[in-house]
């Protein structure tokens, strides 16, 4: 059965299961979000109005057997950045919705009534029930409740708290194969789907499978591409310390971000890195290994427990672990692991909430490092959506400008995350120029820069550094649409099997005969897709900047600025 | 005696009187602040930084006996739009900054620590004082203490709380000739005095005068200004009802915006109308006309006393009390009267804070019509600083942005005011094109559309709407460069004695030949420094747009909506 477009229309309830359009076709993942958000929604329409859709879109290996291939692409306009908007994560959503035979869900327009909605999907068929019950529930209680609803296997989407109130740092959640939660992180894709009035989202694919053109082909392919993953010492690294192992070769780098971007190196560092967590989840039981969808190789998840060895958390992620470490001054991993589970709960970015409780921090709205105060105001003040509760919950930008700092590390009003671009430069080429705001993840200079993965590059300098975040900016469009996770590029960057090996996939998959050319021309069309959407948005080179302290505020412990000029920014998109 | 320019650098507390460059001679008012800010501001900067300047600058004829020449203009980058940002007001420190022979004050830089400063300048100095006492306090005891402080009369600018605290909508506060407060009240101008930490400023002006080249000629063109002005069928309903002639008048035309921009008229508009307001004024032993600076001859200004005959407000807008009435539903006037002297007491914008009560009201935080509650959070969370008083007093925007309202009705941040934009076209032209973000007083159509001031014009009808706010644009920028209260315009419209009389006034003071060509050059040469500064800043036509819901929502009673094209707006900048 050919795979079809399935959409939900919120303003009159209605749904419809469409053939793909022959545009949309070739594209998956982030590909197909961008291609359909800058096709039907208007670049100018308010985030959470009736205009906005949120798209959900598989990769285009998601649901076969190939290694690291469940990561699921939500898109829509941001009602954080304003921008074009695809965020991805693991979980079980990405396999259900390409077995069910569903290439993207649209959900577009908007209820009148301030009535609660769930979805439900199974091969050929999309159901609508009203939502009473989990309505202003964590999402936790969610995935419990709605596990015991349905017979089958099912993956659940969903939002928190901080979806339903719309706040702009709000979450789409997603079950990990063991009931924890991912999430579809950045940007506020939880308050689109908020805004649709759309608490969960169930996923059941019944016998559903995908079809695979040249089995022997793809088995082959796939078997050298998970010897590439494997072998890598990157992917071995982030199997033993998590991407944890980062927090102490950042902090050696001098691009720690500490106390609000207020120095490069945090004193507390030993206390939150990779090495003690490592230390802590095995002396308590929990796994330093985990994967966060079925056939992860690479398994940077980790399960962490509490001091009696009960489950705390999952996916403490260097960002997170960062955000609410280094940034806050906060040096004790068990709160750090208790923050992180009342954000799954709750449904809200950990970079943008924690980078916002930095910015609190330097209005006086808390003491830089009270961790404990930090866990008060996300449970009864975030959760409960008080004042305050949403001045954080929509951001940093938004704590800055309402209580007027200007020390605020956000662009396009994204939170900048955990490397610092006036120590690590190529890293703020990313942040200036993605289409979606600051984001590490749409080119992580990182791997070259700090880890000598694909070639090595002096941090501190600014050479070489606009093409480098280049290449990799289109590199990760492409990667973004097949399903892949992220850290599949260590090995592609490095071992020259592991590309071919890919693209090897995608051919016996679908048929097609792609080489390496066609994978370099998609990454390329989807951020010009996406470039052009920003464009009609209002957005223009101006908003390719970084805040202005990072140029007036030299960094220790090398005191460095960030030094591009908006010329040099500009010439990223000379291709 | 020539005048100068006075600066003043908060970063190391120097100061210097400077000879007036040869480009901004013949400026003055507007024109000047514009100049300077677009000369000395980098237009991408953080507007509470280092690198913003709080300009002061008198009009042209500022300190002269001409009548109603005693405007005083204050520019920087404004907090709340991230335009330029020019705000005028009458009061007494115009005349007083003329005739200590300042041409402009110009505040830059900024200090490191935490100090509070005043300023004080008379003729040829400026003083630089630490300020404890004052700090926290409102402007009503600000003006009464410093009053007390210097020997001899002076002028006052200041900030009350909210400029303290940064908010996007605070004012910097003039003392009136009797002690009370008007306001440059669009765009947060305080919040920069406040960034500067600079509590308040004394002019006391000696013995200082302004010179004229042509007594005689002055004296002879005043008095035929004069009779214009006072003439005039408008001035004199203005000093009769004030400017809230207008509640009755915009109700019946249906584009009195009513509980958050939902509907066209107000059940109550009877109760808050000027005729009602007249009638109280009266019978309390108020003042149904008073100047808000010696020389104007129009007096919309009024005492008004509370039930014990009590002084409670004076300069009560219509502007503010259909924000704080019709928009919230509020249709009580001693309710409005007392969050009117609330708001100048704390420094805060009556339209901006007011529109920002009615987006919290759609929100859910209070509910319509409820002013007690509106006074309480004035009281007791907007002059505190609580985590609501900074969302409300960071303006309507921020409260839709945190609350996820999708009714906001801003233009560049800015609320609009008290004029539909779907039932009064024209205006909605000038709310969309103008440099300052949404602002009536940038091209007051709807002294066409209405009045019937300057012709007429059907107010439902597009037609001729660009060429309307594009002629009154141009010709408030020359009006706001003059010193002149912006009411001069409605004689100026009609009566052709007025216009030259004013022109010779120019060309008596500074010994010219100024033509009205010229005068409307000058319009046009401050409109193109204005938006290029804005171009400059990030900002492009798809910024010159009014929000998505005024073209999806029809308004009650002529169900009109938005209709104007982008391309039709953008015409706008055809000269």
């Amino acid at each position: 059965m050919a795979d079809k477009i399935y959409r939900v229309n919120m303003t009159d309830l209605s749904t419809s299961i469409e053939d793909v359009p022959a545009d949309w076709a070739g594209h998956g993942g982030r590909g197909l979000t961008s291609t359909i958000v800058a096709a039907e929604v208007p670049p100018t329409c308010h985030p959470l109005g009736a205009s906005n859709k949120l798209i959900l879109a598989p990769g285009l290996l998601s649901g076969t057997s190939a290694a690291n291939s469940g990561r699921l692409s939500a898109g829509c306009k941001s009602p954080l950045t304003g921008t074009i908007k695809e965020s991805n994560s693991g979980g079980t959503s990405a396999q259900k919705l390409a077995r069910i035979g569903c290439k993207a869900l649209i959900i577009e327009g908007q209820a009148q009534d301030d009535v609660w909605y769930s979805l439900s999907l199974e091969p050929g068929k999309i159901t609508i029930n009203k939502e009473e019950e989990l309505v202003g529930k964590g999402n936790f209680t969610v995935v419990d409740t709605v596990e015991k609803r349905f017979p089958g296997k099912i993956a659940i989407l969903s939002i928190g708290q901080a979806g339903e109130m719309q706040m702009a740092a709000a979450n789409i959640s997603v079950k990990d194969p063991d009931g924890h939660i991912r999430s579809l992180g950045r940007g506020g894709l939880g308050a689109v789907m908020g805004s649709k009035k759309i608490k969960f989202i169930a996923l059941d694919a019944k016998d559903g499978k995908v079809e695979i053109a040249d089995q022997d082909a793809f088995r082959a392919a796939n078997k050298a591409f998970t010897k590439a993953l494997t072998s890598h010492p990157v992917s071995q690294a982030l199997g033993t310390y998590g991407t944890n192992v980062l927090t102490n070769i950042i902090n050696e780098a001098g691009g720690l971000p500490t106390k609000n971007f207020s120095a490069g190196q945090f004193e507390g560092h030993e206390q939150i890195s990779g090495e003690t967590m490592h230390d802590i989840i095995v002396e308590r039981g929990g796994k330093p290994k985990h994967g966060c969808h079925t056939g992860c190789v690479i398994k940077c998840s980790q399960i962490y427990n509490d001091l009696k060895g009960k489950y705390k958390t999952s996916g403490l992620e260097y960002e997170s672990i960062w955000a609410m470490g280094a940034d806050c001054t906060v040096d004790n991993l068990d709160q750090i692991a208790e923050m992180d589970h009342l954000m799954d709960d709750i449904g809200i970015d950990t970079i943008e909430t924690a980078v916002a409780f930095g910015v609190a921090m330097e209005a006086g709205v808390l003491n830089f490092g009270d961790s404990d105060e930090m866990i008060r105001i996300l449970r009864e003040e975030i959760a409960e959506g008080t004042a305050l509760g949403r001045i954080i919950g929509n951001g940093a930008g938004n704590v800055g400008r309402t209580y007027g700092v200007t020390r605020v590390p956000v662009v396009k009003n994204q939170a900048i995350p955990a490397y610092d671009p006036r120590a690590i430069k190529g890293i703020g080429i990313t942040y200036a120029t993605s289409t979606q705001g600051a984001d590490h993840t749409m080119g992580y200079a990182i791997a070259t820069e700090i880890l000598g993965v694909g070639g090595t590059a002096d941090p501190l300098s600014k050479e070489g550094k606009i093409e480098l975040s280049r290449g990799l900016q289109i590199a990760t469009a492409a990667i973004d649409s097949t399903g892949m996770c992220l850290f599949i590029a260590f090995a592609a960057l490095d071992d020259e099997t592991c590309l071919p090996a890919l693209i090897d996939m995608l051919n016996a998959r679908f048929g097609l005969n792609l080489t390496a050319e066609d994978v370099t021309n998609l990454g390329m069309s989807i951020l010009k897709t996406e470039h052009a959407f920003n464009l009609a948005a209002g957005f223009t080179n101006l908003d390719d900047r970084l805040p202005e302290f990072f140029e007036t505020e030299p960094i220790p412990p090398h005191n460095a600025i960030w030094d591009f000029t908006g010329e040099e920014i500009d010439s990223f998109w000379n291709f």
